[in-house]
């Protein structure tokens, strides 16, 4: 927090110390956290955040889809409530701040306004939502999807790699998969939402700015494309006789680049493939794949058309023809401008300096826009590492989020 | 053959017939033949050539490293003979032409200038060397660096799949791998090397000749070159703040093709390898081969030299570090002048179509070449397929190839 003149409500030092408990647990020896979702050490992570929400003084419960909600009742609780969440579950080998802060800075945000006594007339709560990752059944967002009513019953059958359903795993932690609809909520029921979460990029380290207030979050759509040309041998095909594959690859790889620079997007060949793969044989046939992001709906299909055509355009200069097929997407989601003006009032209150930014990963307030206003409060991250030991933020940074998440719910929950 | 005003002295079926005949030991049932070095379908093939030969009225003798040697003595048997030959060792599920063509193509013409009575001053050789493909126990070229006195004791070290020694297995063949220095030849001994081979590329087929005429073989390098960037969220990290190897490594590919194009040799990048290679992670890491190929040594290092500068060149422009490591070379071969001329004299006595073209796959010829001049006719490779059960080249051609390699002979046998 730059020069600050405001005197800080959020206890940082507790804060930390809740960050620092419940990233002990599921931690091995070399300091990665793996909590997969309703695995024993996720459930020991839930009992440590209902504890948590207790000892701050809200009302807690559980809903049908694992879902811990922490409420703190408001002076107009026949109003619709302002939420705030995030998850606890991680990927394997993860690190201690994605998804917790958001859980942690919730807590002791509401635990902070209950010992300050400040005024909010609608009713706060805090939600820890069940597996946002994914990792364990293939499917994320499962709690705020649950809640959101977007929940597909064929979700329960979803095995992880033990060959435990979805199912078993749910009634094992004291959840009833098959009351999973009673989780869902009507959007009338809740004013706003907004998420605290680290960056997981360089954007607010690059501009030395601890918080950024998302404007959107990207869109996606990723492609598989498949070039296929003829493999000969390396060294008695000329040069004018080859129809490479890998050659087709690297200029459609640079018109992928050039593409996202022009449309103000992000792109990425992530994974590539050769076949059939040997030193002194061209490339037969290469298959690669796109993730593409960005903000506007329309301009996200206007890229994957422009690099589609990309990948066309060696039929007549290479003989190579292109296949591409699109093996997943999401829209975008743009934040409810009510929310963004409440966080950056309430960054001016709190005096942390903050940009506009749009948001380039997924989080629950994806799933939960689909029932209200969604706003989202990023923190810097150490060098943007991020589902990995060595992800961070800094105790300064955690606290100045809380602190501007905090200002943000109080004046929302008394907003028209 | 065009227009044929010639009589043809080669018996076309018969050696045809040969082609069919050692195609089918080692052949599976979906037409692929293999027949690894010293193995008991190459055992077998070597048997049928050493028949073959006396069949065609040769002298046959075997040296210590298992070369067949086909002779025919000359008039003037104490001058140094002419030699032709290639192998009969193939690679896994390989096609009939590869090397067999070479030798029974070489016994065919020795038989056909036998039966013709035909006049030759010099002793002719047709030899079936041991292991060219090096497939069975990672070297080639056993036989021909034998007969070239550069072999290495240590490859009789060298094991196959199933931990089997060189050693051993020239043993179980009858050879006597501690005399194999005995193969050696005296440069002196040798008047010229000429190898019919078909071409594995498909340059004949693109001009519509069936005969090529190596003007040299490709020297070639090969260089590992690993690019360094920054593995980041593909969401998260917008571009300008990439350290994306992946496009570094297009922008390298794009200039290696340029590169060879400039400088009229072959470059091949055949095997790429993404680190992490994740669809939502931007490559960290990404190492690729290049395959060069020239038939002059000093262009062929400024062709390794500019690849090298590319590959480095994205340190500023991009953050991405670059390692080049040279991983395997040889020298190019220049095909001798006089056997040139002899194969073109030929060329026109038989009224075959041919070209002067640079042969760019590796042959036996490459190791003798350190004894004597050599030279190189090829003939056409329907679709320039090899290494494959699909490899062809027909009756025709066989028979012009072997017309074209029996009237060189007799000319080098017969010239100063």
């Amino acid at each position: 927090m730059s020069n600050r003149n405001h005197h800080p409500i959020i206890d940082e030092a507790r804060l930390w110390r809740t960050i620092e408990e419940l990233g002990s647990i599921g931690m091995d020896a070399s300091g990665g956290v793996t909590r997969l979702s309703l695995s024993s050490s996720e459930l020991q992570g839930r009992a440590y955040i209902k504890q948590l929400m207790r000892e701050a003084g809200l009302d807690v419960s559980e809903d049908a889809a694992g879902n811990i909600i922490g409420r703190l009742h408001g002076e107009r609780p026949q109003e619709a409530v302002v939420m705030t969440g995030s998850h606890i579950d991680t990927v394997i080998h993860a690190g201690r701040f994605d998804g917790a802060l958001g859980v942690l800075g919730g807590i002791e945000a509401l635990r902070a306004i209950k010992e300050h006594g400040m005024s909010h007339a609608r009713t706060l709560e805090v939600v820890c939502f069940t597996d946002e990752e994914g990792v364990r059944f293939g499917v994320g967002y499962l709690g705020s999807r649950a809640m959101a009513g977007d929940w597909k019953p064929e979700w329960l059958s979803e095995t992880d790699a033990e060959g435990i359903t979805l199912a078993e795993a749910m009634k094992a932690a004291g959840l009833q998969p098959e009351k999973v609809h009673s989780a869902a909520r009507s959007g009338s029921d809740i004013h706003a939402y907004v998420e605290l979460h680290i960056e997981q990029g360089r954007v607010l380290e690059h501009h030395q700015l601890p918080v950024g207030i998302a404007s959107a979050l990207f869109g996606h759509r990723w492609l598989e494309i498949s070039l296929k040309g003829q493999a000969d041998h390396a060294g008695t095909t000329p040069m004018p006789l080859r129809h490479d594959a890998l050659s087709a690859a690297a200029e459609t790889i640079m018109a992928v680049e050039r593409i996202a620079l022009e449309h103000g997007g992000v792109a990425t060949v992530g994974t590539l493939r050769m076949v059939p793969g040997a030193i002194n044989v061209i490339a037969g046939e290469v298959i690669f794949s796109v993730d593409l992001r960005h903000e506007d709906a329309s301009i996200l299909d206007a890229m994957a058309l422009k690099i589609e055509q990309a990948a066309f355009s060696h039929k007549d200069s290479r003989g190579v023809s292109a296949t591409v097929r699109v093996t997943d997407g999401d829209e975008p989601v743009t934040a409810s401008g009510m929310v963004m003006e409440a966080i950056e009032g309430a960054s001016g209150i709190a005096d942390v300096g903050a940009m506009s930014m749009v948001c380039g990963a997924g989080h629950d307030a994806v799933a939960i826009n689909a029932l209200t206003g969604i706003g989202l409060i990023l923190i810097r991250s150490r060098e943007g590492i991020s589902h990995h030991p060595a992800e961070w933020s800094s105790p300064e940074d955690c606290a100045a989020g809380a602190e501007v998440l905090l200002h943000t719910l109080v004046a929302l929950a008394n907003g028209q």
